[in-house]
């Protein structure tokens, strides 16, 4: 058929049917309700903009990949790459009004043109919260306090949320005299984890053009090792015990970090300090933040964020500090679905009730006890048409209903209705007023 | 400053700050929770898609108001500009895997290139929902169930459903001789509410090409008044008695679905017959539905769709007939606005208890009694700053919070929290442990 047009979706972009999209929303629910718990508010800007808004004057790095393009009034336009620029143009317009502190979360898809690849998509889905108008530590610490709360409510059990402060790392390069070359010496301790010693070594040297010697140093104090007192305990002896004003205060944060969050009641050993993050960006300044998941170390952090500076200076003269971290969540369902997580059932139907169709005449009765489940709390669909009993339940088995009202005349009849468990396959029979007491017993909710 | 960028946003594009943001995203979960219930399962589709795939091989109405580019390989895209398309699209893909009846619900941004005005954007959501693979009056009955439930659900209690079915109008056109003239027929008939029955008939005669008194027959039938009872009647009579089979089968569905309705216990005069509304779209082709907020019946349908007879006939050779509707939630925040409704609060923050920061090393105390709220399901922040009490009073009254938990060192020195209602401006001191007892009593929850 010539005239068919072919169904297909654009490499990089991809469809989410019911399986996967139930667990999608289920994610996004999560994390919406953590951040809201915190106090951090919902916000959302277009997802086109003015391409000089996303990109800058002169462009730059992004604009290889962004999706951009002449609209109808021949503005140059462009769809957003991340939610930080955009939520820096809302920020040096809102916030005059708004306030600071102000915490925002956002979430939603965001768009580059790159090659995709396993679990990198085109078009992805980010979640972010951040703190900004204030420095205070008490912000960074929260930021790891959401972590540990969204990954636990994520049903996570072993994960691990990885801090360093870059004023600990700059301090070294100031007494070691790089301090100048920190941009690209902090992007290659940065690859650490994927390229090993020697590669970081070379890159440093080569790149950052700073002495085989002073690249160690960093290396060395990157690989520090041991529990967290360990830690913090080498990198006060690589100052010699005399750590300067960047180092003491990058300590001093990250100490108040971890009492912080002992006192809030995080697991111990939730949190540790692993002094070799650094994050690709340069414009974080101060805390670190990665997130792993101990089954699954290879797919990379899960949850990455930091503190900066001046979030909006591209476009204001109001200086805005802040902090905070973003969730990529497709990175997420993918790492999900390998590790076989509790949320990735297979269930393509968000409700568990199915109610079977007999005859269209007692379709009032069907809805009036669907309705009644459905006040109750419990999802009930009503199959649509007439059809066999079999295909009805293969079609409840294909869906992951696990329960099923299957009343014809016999039932009717007497007045009951005949509920039957379609994980047991076992059946009862109980009057109309029972109907969600008894699914409530069997779906133990 | 030359050198900054103005943070401007395109026309027709918005910001949603918290105070708009937190009512959108409470109606677009009372959406998904009344989809949800009913089985409705949630699917997405990319945002970016083909330009062939949106818009047809001819192209056509859509090319003028479409986002279209040449993306990076040079291909010929488009943003959607509604979640029908991209819908049919999937079902070409996906339905012979998920099988059918499928039932599916989608929400999020669509982008049209038209003049923007008051409550029409550029960029605005929809929330569809539709059954496919099934002519069942069934599933036409229950969008007008879910729609019922969907505005009861988002706190609307001064709402209307109307109802029609094109078999009826296109029952008239056919007895009258002029069936071949429906689509522009109909089209006019969709705007009688909005021009008035001179101009309807006007065009009817201009456009269609029908006779001055076959449009006054259209009308006639179209503006029968009285209960549901009265125009099914005065339907009936419109056919001396005798409907054809187009008028026969659009009156019975129309007769079970008020039926169905009534046995599920949908409050009386909640639906209403209205011979009137067509619906512009051509693809219609039985049950219509529109839903008028009584209170504000200027700004049109809130939520509209229709029974059409194939989906996706661009795509695939499979007949996917379906009926759904579609939540215009732009609009009906407009609305939200306008009439004061409840949810419009102007509250910025989604927590409702703000820990007040007297000295930092307190904070891990703040945190962990906040923590202890937020396991309870009450959110709290914790200011992050050591400020003045009376700024961070403002913060609180600024952002909305109901509760302020106010500890320095007197009441940490006895060992309680003192705990202030915010709307009373009533203080109380309690234990740590009855906290969480205290605030659920404040808050009513």
């Amino acid at each position: 058929m010539s005239s068919l047009i072919e169904p297909r979706t654009l490499q990089g972009f991809r469809d989410y049917p019911p399986a996967l999209m139930i667990p999608r929303e289920r994610v996004l629910q999560t994390a919406r309700a953590v951040y809201r718990s915190y106090g951090y508010a919902p916000i959302d800007t277009p997802t086109l903009e003015f391409a000089e808004v996303l990109l800058g004057k002169g462009g730059g790095e992004n604009d290889r990949i962004v999706y951009r393009f002449k609209d109808h009034g021949d503005r140059d336009v462009a769809m957003r790459f991340d939610l930080t620029v955009p939520f820096a143009r809302f920020a040096a317009t809102h916030v005059p009004q708004l306030g600071t502190p102000f915490k925002r979360y956002a979430m939603g898809p965001v768009w580059r043109g790159e090659r995709p690849g396993q679990g990198r998509y085109r078009e992805f889905w980010q979640c972010d919260f951040d703190t900004i108008g204030t420095t205070s530590n008490a912000a960074d610490a929260e930021v790891a306090l959401v972590i540990n709360d969204l990954f636990t409510a994520l049903a996570f059990e072993n994960f691990q949320i990885r801090v360093n402060n870059r004023l600990l790392l700059n301090g070294l390069l100031e007494k070691i005299g790089v301090l100048d070359k920190a941009v690209p010496v902090l992007r290659s301790l940065d690859k650490l984890a994927k390229i090993g010693r020697e590669k970081v070594i070379e890159e440093m040297t080569r790149d950052a053009g700073v002495s085989a010697e002073q690249a160690d140093r960093v290396l060395k104090l990157a690989e520090a090792l041991g529990t967290n007192a360990d830690i913090l305990s080498a990198a006060e002896a690589t100052f010699d015990g005399n750590p300067n004003e960047k180092a003491r205060e990058g300590l001093l944060r990250l100490r108040e970090l971890l009492s912080i969050a002992e006192m809030a009641g995080i697991p111990e050993g939730r949190i540790r300090i692993d002094l070799s993050i650094a994050r690709g960006l340069d414009y974080y300044t101060g805390t670190i933040y990665e997130t792993f998941l101990t089954d699954l170390p290879g797919i990379g952090s899960v949850c990455s964020g930091g503190r900066y500076d001046n979030l909006a200076s591209k476009f204001t003269k109001q200086v805005l500090p802040g902090v905070g971290a973003s969730l990529g969540v497709d990175r997420l369902l993918a790492a999900m679905e390998e590790i076989k997580h509790p949320w990735m059932t297979g269930q393509s139907t968000p409700a568990p009730v199915l109610v079977l169709q007999f005859e269209n005449t007692w379709l009032g009765h069907y809805q009036r006890v669907a309705r009644g489940l459905r006040s109750a709390g419990i999802g009930a669909e009503v199959y649509p048409e007439v059809k066999r009993v079999k295909a009805q339940f293969e079609y409840a088995d294909k869906r992951g209903f696990k329960v099923a009202l299957v009343n014809g005349s016999e039932e009717f009849a007497v007045g009951v209705w005949k509920i039957k468990d379609m994980v047991k396959r076992e059946e009862m029979k109980v009057p109309e007023a029972d109907v969600v007491a008894a699914i409530r017993g069997i779906l133990e909710v």
